[in-house]
C-alpha cells in the first residue's frame, strides 16, 4: 500500500473539490484514520476501498444530533421532558415550519456540493455527482414532515442521516462511481393531506398527480396540496415522476416505530420488505333507543355489535398471524341514556403476505354481517341476550400490497450492518418486515430499495416522547452511509 | 235522579263560574251526555259522581292533538315524514322557544281559571281552586322541554293532557273537592343543563338550588340555568321547594319510551315505580402505538379492553336481570394507524331493585379491573392474544334509587284505566316499572305519586320520529283526568 502524506493530500484535494463543486463545508477532513490504495485520482473511490477503509468512514454522532435538533427548531411540539431537546414535533406538511426546514435542507445539501431538483409534488432531490453520471443516483431518503403530535426521529432521522452521509463523503474526499443523493419526500405522514406517502406515490406513478394535488387539508380548511405547494414556493417545474427523476436505488433509515428491536436487544433491523395492509371503514346501524325503557332483547345496539366485531377481528388476527386494529370509533347520537343507533369504526388489517390480508378480508366480509345479524360467530354471543339485528357496511378505503425489497439492497444493508457492528454483529442484527408504510414502498416499485431500522424507546412513535438514543441514531446513519457506498460499488462492479 | 234542563243549567253555571274565576274558555259545555245526582251546588262535585258520570267526562281528542301540535310550533326539529306535524322537536330548556311555549302555558291555564306560580327554578304551577282550598292541589305534571333531537310526545303529552283536563273540568262544570293543577317542570331532559329532572329535584329538596342554578349549558356556552331563567323572565320569587309549594299528589302521563306495551298489544301501563339506576364514566388507559409496527402481544389496547368491558357488562346484565348500556364512547388519539391509548365510555346500569343495581356495581368494580389487567373473566379473552395490561378508573356520576309509587295513586290509575278501557280492560292494562327517570321520581319523595304510560311506536323516543297514536294520546289523557278526579274523591273520603 502506498501512503500519501495527509497534509499534502488535503490541500490538493481542497483545490480539486473547489473546482468541482462550490463547497462551503467548514469541518476539517478526518484523514488520520485512513490508508489509501493505489488510485488514479486524488479522490477516494468506492470501488477501490477495502473493508477497513469503508469501516474507517465514520459519521460524526454529535454533528448528526446537532442537525436533527437544529432542524427541529421549526415545528416544536409538546414538551415531554426537561431538556431543551425533550419536546415532540408538530411540523405538518407544507406548513410554514415545513417551508423553513425545506429551505434549510436545500441550502445545506447545496453547500455540500449537491444540485437540488424540486418536482411538482415538492419532493426535493439533492444530488452529489459521481465519477460517472450516465446512470441515476443512489438515494438516501425519508421525510421532514411530522404528525401533529409527532416526535423528533420519524422521518427526520433518515433525512439528516442522508445529510450526514454527504458530510462524511465531503470530509473524506470520497468519490462515488455514480451520483448519490438525498431525497425529502413531501407529506409522507398524510397527517395534513390525508393520503400517506402521497408524493412518493405520485413519483412512482401509483397515485395520479391531480388526486394528490387536490387533496384538501384535514380539519375543515380549504388549502389543497397544490395551493400550499405554490404558497410556500415548492411547486417545482419538474414532473413528479420516476421517468423525469429516475433513481438508481433508495435506502431509508428509520426508527422501527415498534418494540421488537428493543425487546430483543438488537441494534439494527435489516428490513426485507413491508407488510401488506388494508384500511376499512365499518359502519354498523341499529336503532337509537332509551337505555332505561328498552329491554336487552328489544335493542339493536350498534355499539354492542361493533364491540363484538372489534373483538372478533382480534381473534381472527390471532388465528391468522395478522394484525387487526381499530383506531377511530364514532357513534350517534352520543348520550348516556340512549343506546347508540349507529357506530362507525376504522379497521386496519396487516400481515406480511397479501394472501393473509386477503384471507382476513374474506373472513371479515363473511363474519361481520353474521355478527350484525345476531349469529353466534366464534362464541361472540356467549352469555348475552340476543337482541334485534343490526346491519353492517364495510368499505375498503386503502390497500397497500406486500412489498419485497431488492436482494442487492438488502445484502448491502446486511454487510454494512455487519461491518459497523463488528464481531458481535450477528447478535445485534435482526431481519424484519416493516409494519408501517414508508416512502420506500413506492420507491421500491421503481428502483432497488431497502430500509434500515434502529430501535426506539419502548416502540413509541407518532408521539411527542418518541425517542432514539444518540448512539443508535449514529449506528443507523453509519449503516446507511455504508449501504449507499457498498451499493455504489456493486453497481460499478455489475 | 233529578234532571235539570241543560240550557237553564248552562246559563246559571256560567254566571256562577264567572264570579268564581275569570273564565275565557270558548268551548260549549258538553252537557248532553250527563245526568246529575242530587247536589247542593250547580257544580258537579267529584264526590257526588257515580262511575257512569265519571266515565261520561270525555277528553276531546282533536282538541288535545290541536294543543300538542300548536305548542310544537315553537322549537320545530327534524322532519321525518311528509305531513305538517311529522317533524321532531328541538326545544331545549330555557331557550327562546321554551320561553314562548311557557308563555302559552301560563296564558292558557290562566284562561281556564288557574292561578299560576313560578318558582326559583322556573317550574310553573297552574292551580284551579277546589271547593276546599285548605289542602294542597292534586297535580298533573310533566315537562315542555325536549331533547335536541327529540319528538312531539315526551313530556309534551303529559302537560297538554293536563291542560285538556282543565278544559274538560271547565266545560263540564266539575268542581273538585280540593284544588287541582298542572305543573310544567323545568329542564327535565337535562339535555341543555346536564342534570336530568333538575328542577323537580330542587323542589323535592334532593338537589341544592345553587347546584342547579350553576349548571352550565353543554356545548361550551357560558349560560347557566340561573342566567337563562333570568333572561327569559322565568326566575320566580317563590322558593322552589315542596315546603313553599306543597303538592297533594302528582300524576304524570307519559309515553312509555319503550316497546313493551306495543309488543304486548296493551293500551295503558299502570306504573308502580321507577327502576333504580346509576351512571358511571369508565376510563381505560393503555398506550398509543402504531398499528403496523406493534404486534398484538406488545399492545396495551384501550379500545380492545373497553370492548371487552362493554360485552361483559351486557353479560352481567343478562345474568342479573338488569340493564347495562353504553351511549357515549370517546378515544384518543383517534387515527386509523394508531392503537388508542385511552378510551372513556359511559355506563348506565338499571334494575327494578336497588339491590340488583348494587350487585351489578360490585361485579363491575371487581371485574373491570381484572379485564384491564388481562385476566380472563367469563371467557373475555377467548381466542385472543394476551397483550399488555391496561388500567381502568370507574367514576360513579349519578345514582337514582328505585322509586315505589303510592298505593292510592296506583289504585286511582288502575280504576281509571279500567273505567276508560271498559269490559276488555284487563287485556289492555299492564303493570309496569318505568325504565326511565321522570319528574315523578322526585315528586314521589314529597307526595303520593303515580304515572300512566301509553304505547309509542316501536318504543322509539328521544328521536324526531317518536310517535304516539292520537287515539292513544286521548286514552292516556282520559285516564289522567279520571285518576286526578278519583284521587280527589279519595282525599275527600279519607
Amino acid at each position: 500500500m502506498a501512503f500519501v502524506s495527509p497534509r499534502v493530500c488535503a490541500s490538493l484535494r481542497i483545490a480539486r473539490t473547489q473546482l468541482r463543486t462550490p463547497c462551503t463545508a467548514k469541518a476539517a477532513p478526518r484523514l488520520g484514520l485512513r490508508s489509501f490504495s493505489a488510485t488514479t485520482s486524488w479522490q477516494l473511490r468506492t470501488t477501490e476501498m477495502n473493508e477497513e477503509q469503508l469501516g474507517s468512514l465514520k459519521v460524526d454522532q454529535s454533528r448528526l444530533m446537532g442537525d436533527i435538533h437544529h432542524s427541529c427548531q421549526w415545528g416544536i411540539g409538546q414538551r415531554w421532558g426537561d431538556k431543551p431537546t425533550e419536546t415532540g414535533m408538530s411540523r405538518l406538511a407544507l406548513s410554514d415550519s415545513d417551508k423553513t426546514v425545506r429551505d434549510w435542507f436545500v441550502q445545506t445539501t447545496e453547500s455540500l456540493g449537491c444540485t437540488t431538483t424540486i418536482d411538482s409534488m415538492g419532493n426535493i432531490f439533492a444530488v452529489r455527482p459521481g465519477l460517472r453520471n450516465d446512470k441515476p443516483p443512489t438515494f438516501a431518503g425519508s421525510h421532514l414532515d411530522t404528525q401533529p403530535t409527532g416526535g423528533r426521529y420519524d422521518g427526520i432521522l433518515g433525512v439528516t442521516a442522508g445529510i450526514e452521509m454527504l458530510k462524511v463523503l465531503q470530509d473524506n474526499w470520497v468519490e462515488t462511481e455514480y451520483p448519490v443523493g438525498v431525497v425529502n419526500w413531501t407529506n409522507e405522514e398524510g397527517a395534513r393531506f390525508p393520503m400517506s406517502m402521497s408524493s412518493s406515490g405520485v413519483w412512482a406513478g401509483s397515485i395520479p398527480l391531480e388526486s394528490a394535488h387536490n387533496l384538501r387539508e384535514v380539519g375543515g380548511g380549504t388549502a389543497t396540496m397544490a395551493s400550499e405547494l405554490a404558497r410556500i414556493g415548492y411547486l417545482g417545474q419538474t414532473p413528479a415522476s420516476h421517468e423525469s427523476i429516475p433513481m438508481g436505488a433508495h435506502f431509508e433509515l428509520h426508527i422501527e416505530q415498534g418494540p421488537l428491536l428493543e425487546m430483543a436487544n438488537k441494534k439494527v433491523g435489516v428490513v426485507k420488505g413491508v407488510q401488506a395492509y388494508k384500511w376499512y371503514t365499518v359502519t354498523v346501524k341499529g336503532r337509537d333507543c332509551h337505555t332505561g325503557t328498552t329491554d336487552l332483547k328489544s335493542r339493536a345496539d350498534a355499539l354492542l355489535t361493533a364491540s363484538k366485531m372489534i373483538l372478533h377481528s382480534h381473534r381472527l388476527a390471532t388465528t391468522n398471524n395478522a394484525l387487526a386494529s381499530t383506531g377511530i370509533l364514532t357513534l350517534k347520537p352520543g348520550s348516556t341514556n340512549t343506546v347508540p343507533g349507529e357506530v362507525s369504526f376504522s379497521l386496519d388489517i396487516r400481515a406480511p403476505s397479501d394472501e393473509t390480508v386477503a384471507r382476513m378480508e374474506q373472513l371479515i366480509n363473511t363474519d361481520f354481517p353474521a355478527i350484525a345479524a345476531g349469529e353466534d360467530v366464534l362464541n361472540s354471543n356467549e352469555g348475552m341476550t340476543k337482541g334485534l339485528p343490526c346491519t353492517v357496511e364495510i368499505t375498503r378505503d386503502f390497500s397497500s400490497p406486500a412489498t419485497l425489497f431488492h436482494e442487492d439492497c438488502i445484502s448491502s444493508v446486511t454487510q454494512a450492518a455487519m461491518s459497523v457492528l463488528g464481531p458481535d454483529s450477528k447478535n445485534q442484527i435482526m431481519e424484519m418486515t416493516s409494519g408501517a408504510g414508508h416512502d420506500s414502498v413506492y420507491a421500491s416499485k421503481r428502483c432497488p430499495t431497502s430500509m434500515i431500522f434502529v430501535p426506539c424507546r419502548e416502540g413509541v412513535s407518532h408521539n411527542p416522547a418518541e425517542f432514539c438514543k444518540e448512539e443508535d441514531c449514529a449506528i443507523g446513519a453509519q449503516v446507511l452511509l455504508q449501504s449507499v457506498l457498498r451499493y455504489d460499488r456493486l453497481r460499478a462492479e455489475a
